[in-house]
């Protein structure tokens, strides 16, 4: 199967159905039919063949999703580019893959032509609602002037994309998708009731990163509706869930809480909403009571993964947020493997270890990537025997639930013992007084590193470090408690897939030890 | 993935669950995780290596999954033989894919130990509740004194099993389905909603065939759980939905209708049961009311398709069998294609047909199968370019559903079993007194279809219908036979080709159901 699979069922069976919704402008699915081969060919006249690079820096629309689809149709790549990076590292990545066209919308305009200039050779195709640039060819146009081509019916084992990641933490890495690793994931969140033909999906996360991706490539398959907003705010959000009925959205957890703690969440009607999955790291525990409070016809599902994954590796279910999942504890977990993924904890040998124990995740599945582009010692070290190793710390239950205890990355070592930032977020989260927090390792003569609390402070609350020292104290471990608490009242760096910036959080203590050392 | 992967997750997800029921003898996943990797070390002692076969003929058991599960951990490939065969259809099956192992129960033991000895090499395993015959390695035994064995972990393009189905030319042919073929499937059905981890199926279709196959491989994969009974009858298939609360179950609609009709239906809880799966052919309407009036809790959903799809290419859901789906005429459809199943109509062409227009029934996907075993040139015809060529006549509305109007190959459907009229027609034409003859189906208010002969008799030749249908028994399974036999003394019409003009034969019956039913 490929990614065109499903957009064929949808003109098969729900040609006149609801494809795309972006401001006022709705499409059909037999809209897409008629544009997406035009575009495909288009997109085609200008170098993308089978297996050439096609990259799109832009925020969410309704030609993004089509770029998605035509790419596929052409038998290119797509290479989604992320959009809070900087023009250095997109040169980087658009080079790193040799890319043969790039398109950008009025927000990426400067950038495009910046990068098209940097790179001969590079085609530049401006998709929105005004004028091109020079130099640049206009969407639209390319697409009407284009008669449409025939699929190019690429196998399952074809490469489809290329997504790069880890960009917050060093050289960025191209991972390389097939049509099957992508279908193959779309299946397995199927599979579990996610994202059915019925469903009517907000495009609140970005449309670039993979957690949106599992979404949007689950419903080409099933051939639900796509509301698309340009890039998230809880006002938009809420305002298209209201006015679409929207049924399913993916939201990280901090786009969860900015939602329900916004103040004007009281005057929507957001009863349509059945489901909101969240990924791309856990929530706390505070935040889901006030999630599940505000919104009370909403279920909650968790799912865990990573890009390398295609991203889904195990989903967490409503039914251990409540009752006696969560009596158990099980909303604190990341899930049970999905349906077609393999999951275990191994040891630094590679032996799975028993339940309870934690060591390394590694995944194996027909969902598991073809590796790092043009990096094959890399791959190797990711994928051993056919299991990807995710780099993450965790344990699993004698249920099966995987319970991430950290990014191995992100794990604090203080005085020896091991300290799992998520466990003491989850404390500190709870404080009535916090809005949002992280938790770092901070260098430390002492202890090696020492925890350190960054915590956004509620407009209206006050509260200090002691007293958050305090209330964790209370709570947990000792060694487990922060050292010394940074309070502010803005929120906290965010990655472009919604994640805390722990980096960015970390680099002054870190810049300043190193001035010591020196 | 393969056909062990959702195995191995329920060990993981669900040890203690619920995995087989068969009268008072009930497993966890724990015991299979067990069993099944001694029985698998066990047939592998005996022959069962990679890729070898390995063929059972016994009634739905208990041991008859356990033995689906542990061919596939072995490596080896598991040939389901036909209860209703004959002995004689039962040997050329073994011959033709040179079985390494037959396992049998007590009801084939007799013919077990004859195919033994016909057949030198072939070894035989007796899987009951008493002791083996003479010759034959009893099951429970074999298991206990074998140590297990570690998954053999097939890749998903190896072969994982063949299905025979009644072939055309009197011969029948061995579908090669691989573990892809079988999890493709298996996932189309669980990302529709059906046979999900909290399922509990009712095994009550034969578990040789691949109609209740979909739904063990889509359990084997979900996790679910398994209550098996023998072999179908309204009490014992009542008795188990009531006792175990049974959610789900695959009938064809005779059973449905000999379930409906019966008189202790009113006597029995059946209201766990909230979905029934009917396939192999369409249902009355008339059935189709009496059912809902009977089962008010439950819903009713179609599966359409064939062993060389794995076997489902369309499904149609209970809400197009009810309220505005019903007043469409949906009802009589097959339903639509499966998320990860492409189908379509062509003419002789091979070239697609608008909608409405009547053509083959072709379909392409993961599902399809990998061919006919060692029989190229009818592999060959029967995919097309990737397109499985049903031989189904058919055509789809402009919704995508799919209305199968006639099966090109003259298949006719009793009972929800496949009988092909040259098959028949073969066996008849042996007779001496038979000069022609054509066997088509006709209606049947118990059956759906029933056999129908019409000869032509030699003209110094005397012979009855008893005679013929007596004929028949001697040489083919039960419900191959006519049921009754129309003798002439005048040729049969014949198209221009030379072509008997089966449409004139049948034309009268069909009337006069129509006559009967308006």
């Amino acid at each position: 199967m490929n990614i065109t699979h499903g957009f064929k069922r949808a003109l098969q069976v729900n040609a006149d159905g609801l494809a795309t919704v972006f401001g006022d402008r709705r499409r059909k699915w037999r809209d897409l039919g008629e544009r997406a081969p035009r575009l495909a060919a288009g997109l085609a006249s200008l170098g993308a063949g089978p297996g050439e690079r096609v990259a799109i820096l832009s925020l969410n629309s309704d030609r993004y999703l089509e770029t998605y689809l035509a790419v596929a149709w052409a038998g290119a790549v797509i290479v989604p580019l992320n959009i809070r990076w900087s023009r250095q590292e997109n040169e980087d990545a658009l080079r790193d893959c040799r890319a043969a066209i790039l398109i950008v919308d009025k927000m990426f305009s400067g950038v495009g032509e910046s990068l098209a200039a940097a790179l001969p050779g590079l085609r530049l195709v401006y998709a929105d609602d005004d004028d091109a640039p020079a130099g640049a060819q206009h969407y639209e146009a390319l697409l009407a002037r284009s008669a449409p081509m025939p699929d190019a019916m690429r196998q399952r084992e074809d490469l489809a994309g290329i997504f790069y990641t880890g960009g917050t933490t060093g050289r960025s890495k191209g991972v390389m998708l097939s049509h099957d690793n992508l279908m193959a994931n779309a299946l397995n969140a199927l599979s579990e009731g996610l994202f059915p033909s019925e469903a009517i999906y907000l495009h609140a996360a970005p449309m670039f990163h993979l957690a949106n991706g599992a979404a949007m490539f689950a419903l080409l398959l099933s051939g639900g509706a796509n509301v698309i907003i340009k890039a998230f705010s809880p006002e938009a959000a809420m305002a298209s869930i209201e006015r679409e009925k929207v049924t399913e959205v993916l939201l990280v957890p901090t786009m969860i809480q900015m939602t329900v703690d916004h103040p004007a969440l009281p005057s929507h009607d957001l009863s349509s909403l059945t489901r909101i999955v969240y990924g791309a790291s856990p929530i706390s525990e505070a935040v889901l009571d006030r999630a599940m409070a505000a919104l009370p016809d909403t279920q909650f599902c968790q799912a865990y993964g990573m890009t390398e994954l295609s991203p889904i590796a195990t989903i967490l279910h409503w039914k251990e947020h409540i009752g006696e999942g969560r009596a158990k504890g099980r909303h604190r977990a990341g899930g049970r493997a999905t349906l077609g993924c393999e999951v275990r904890i191994v040891d630094p040998s590679d032996q799975p270890v028993a339940p309870g124990i934690v060591g390394e995740i590694v995944a194996r599945g027909d969902n598991v990537m073809m590796g790092y582009w043009e990096r094959p010692e890399e791959t190797a070290r990711a994928l051993v025997g056919g299991w990807m190793h995710t780099g993450d710390g965790g344990y699993m239950d004698a249920d099966g639930f995987v319970y991430v205890v950290d990014r191995v990355k992100d794990m604090i070592i203080s005085g020896g013992e091991n300290v799992y930032s998520i466990e003491v977020e989850n404390v500190v989260a709870q404080h009535p007084a916090v809005v949002q927090c992280a938790v770092v390792g901070v260098p430390s003569d002492e202890w090696g590193e020492e925890v350190h609390a960054v915590v956004v402070r509620r407009p209206d609350a006050q509260v200090n470090g002691e007293e958050i020292i305090a209330f964790c104290k209370a709570r947990i471990a000792n060694y487990k408690c922060p050292r010394s608490v940074d309070i502010r009242d803005v929120p906290l760096p965010m990655s472009g897939a919604g994640k805390i910036l722990k980096r960015e959080l970390r680099k002054p203590f870190w810049e300043e030890k190193e001035r010591r050392v020196n």
